[in-house]
Parts: C-alpha cells; sequence; structure tokens
C-alpha cells in the first residue's frame, strides 16, 4: 500500500474498477462535502445500520451521539464501516438496463475509539458542528459539564477505504443510439429553503449570519 | 408483535422512543418518498455498508445489481439491515447541545432472497424503476436475455423494522430561551435542474415526458 493510498484487497472496487480512487485527498475532498455518514456494525451478531452526522479533522472523522446510545457502545474499538454518498445526478439511458447515477461515495473501515480528553472531547464536537454549518459553534451556548458528561465522542482514523465516482453521460450499447428514445442527465442537489423561527424565538433576534450563509451556500 | 405492526425487541427505538413508529403504513410511506437505502451486510466477518437502489411492491423491497456483485453474493439468505434517511431539514437549537435534524428513517432487518423466476426478475427491475422515475420503464428499450443473465435481483420481506421520524423546533432548555441567539429550523431538499441531453442524442429527440415529470416533481 502507498503512502497516500488507503487502498486494501477489501476496499480495491471490483465493480468498474476505473470508478475507484484510492488517494487521501480524493477521499477527503467527498467526506468534506457529504454530512451524513452510514455506519455499519454489529449488535448482538446482526449487521445494524445507522446514519448520524460527523467532522473531519485531518485523518480522523468525529462521531457523537447520547452516551446511552447502543450504536456507540457496541462499535468502540470494534470493527465498522462508515459509508458516504452524494447522489448527483441520474442517469438516463436508451436501454433499462443502463440506467445509473452520477455520486460521489466513500467507504471506510476502521475500529473508532473512545474520546475521553475532556479538550479533545469538545474539540470533536465543535469539529462536527462546523463540518455542518461552518461558524455556528461561536453563535451558540457551549456544553456545558452535564451536557458534556452526557454525550459520547468517538475517532475513527482514517487509514482503509474507497472512493467511487461517477459522472458524465449514459453509456448505451452502440446498436441503441439509433432508437428514437431520449437519453441524458436529471442534475440532483440538496437545497436549503429560508429558515423558519423557532416559535419560541424572542422578536427582534435577526437570523444569525453562520445560517444566512449556509442558505446562501445550498440555494 | 402486533399484526400490522414491525416491531421487535431489536428495532425498538431507545434514543427517544416517542419518535419510533412500527406501523406498516408509516413504514411504507418513508419507504416510498426515498430513493436511496444502506445495506448493512457482513463479507469476510467485517461489517460493510453499500448504497443501492430499491423499490417496493406490497410487502417486499426488491433490490438489484450485477450477477458478480460482492455484495448480493454475500447477502442471499444472509442477515441484512437496510436503512433509509430522508434529511426534512437542520435544527438549530441555541446551545450546541440541542442542535438536531428533522429527518424520516427507516431500518428493517431481514434475509434477502434469490429472485430466480424469470418474470418475477423482470418485474422486480420494473419495480426498481418506477420507483425511481415513474414511467421511464415504458419509454426505455427492456432487458434482453443477455442483460437479464448478467443482473441479479433480490427481495426482502418486509417483516422487521421501524420507522424514527422528528419534526418541528428545537427543543432548548427553559433558561437558554432568553439568549441572545437565534434559533429555528433549515429546511433542505433534494432539487432536480434541467436535464442535460446525452452528448451522443440524435438530434430532435425532445425530452421524454417521464422526465419532464420528474423534474416538476422535483423543483
Amino acid at each position: 500500500m502507498k503512502e497516500n493510498s488507503l487502498q486494501s484487497a477489501r476496499t480495491k472496487v471490483k465493480r468498474v474498477p476505473k470508478r475507484g480512487l484510492y488517494d487521501k485527498e480524493s477521499i477527503y475532498k467527498i467526506l468534506d462535502a457529504a454530512y451524513l455518514a452510514n455506519i455499519g456494525f454489529n449488535y448482538e451478531e446482526h449487521p445494524f445500520v445507522i446514519p448520524t452526522l460527523y467532522g473531519r479533522l485531518d485523518e480522523y472523522l468525529y462521531i457523537h451521539g447520547a452516551a446511552s446510545s447502543r450504536m456507540l457502545k457496541a462499535i468502540v474499538e470494534h470493527p465498522i464501516c462508515l459509508s458516504v454518498s452524494i447522489v448527483d445526478g441520474l442517469v438516463l439511458a436508451r436501454s433499462a438496463f443502463h440506467h445509473s447515477m452520477n455520486y460521489r461515495s466513500v467507504t471506510l473501515l476502521g475500529q473508532p475509539t473512545l474520546v475521553d480528553n475532556p479538550a479533545e472531547k469538545e474539540l470533536g464536537l465543535k469539529v462536527i458542528s462546523e463540518h455542518l454549518i461552518p461558524n455556528r459553534w461561536e453563535e451558540v451556548r457551549a456544553p456545558n459539564t452535564k451536557e458534556l458528561k452526557g454525550t459520547t465522542v468517538l475517532k475513527l482514523k482514517i487509514t482503509e477505504g474507497a472512493a467511487k465516482v461517477r459522472t458524465g453521460d449514459p453509456k448505451d450499447e452502440k446498436e441503441d443510439h439509433n432508437l428514437d428514445i431520449w437519453a441524458g442527465q436529471i442534475p440532483l442537489k440538496i437545497v436549503a429553503s429560508e429558515s423558519i423561527d423557532d416559535t419560541l424565538l424572542r422578536s427582534k433576534i435577526p437570523v444569525s449570519s453562520s445560517v444566512q450563509n449556509y442558505i446562501k451556500r445550498h440555494s
């Protein structure tokens, strides 16, 4: 395995191998562009998948949850798969068979560890928050001792994984190109609409700049 | 377990139990509204998660892939978890701790079976296609014998699972309501933009009605 590569025998992309990417830069870029991870783990010897937020700091991903969370307890120092997908569009071919999607996805394998150092724990929470909505952390009340105690933070070192990316046109069979059927792409993206005030919001509190910026970037 | 309930000891929602739903109608509605499932399974004794399309017909979900797919081979008559999430918005509280998301999610547990009856196999593919883009199936060239042979279709009977749904305002601590911090929601949705013609599209082939309708419904 090369210095910069996260490839392993079990993360090598087998289906359409040219779509596989293994360098850290490509994988970090997709992790930074997405916001929801699906974590696969075993609980009582059965596979489970739970969606969760995350944030990246260098070669670590932080995740968090209630200290009482079944998942967090189950995955500390146990093998997980962390999967992230961004769907960029639907790919419509002339044949049913060649319909596809344009996407960027990452699969990471590893064993999360508990973050028990209080300073790193708060840092991990900040990293997750900043990943979702940059600069929101500075606007809000920081976690207090009780809240920190009720929260578990884990980190996953990014050491083994792969990205898979598809872009561009459908790939029809040559003999289908003359069919009288429309083919192409439908681009998709996640869009934010106008913010909604909390019904309990005191009057004259304006929408904060982190929220305004988030909506601007997702419009 | 009640007739209409998919609840089991291991699918009961433990964190914020009031967000858990177990009736088939609620679960079907979320499955029908989403389009991407994350499938958790074990491969060489390690958990993996792979995103995939699906479609529902009554109490079955169909999934498909290349006959050579590692995942499909690994999950036939083996335990899986199928997870679907729709994020409806970000929930911004006055405290970092109470930030949350509004979402609709479903978790199903079960063991997929191979669809080897040719008629049901083609039906399964149609169900998946119709789920993603209604009426596209009738517009395109149907799968031929070679393509059907190269495709594996599995079905999962929906017998055990749960939905989890959050809606509405942030839930701040009472003493935080007087803080001078904006709180509320940012609604999110997946939006389609204008279709892009395949660069190999013959001239004068108009965008088909299934595609026009899809874009209209996702605008």
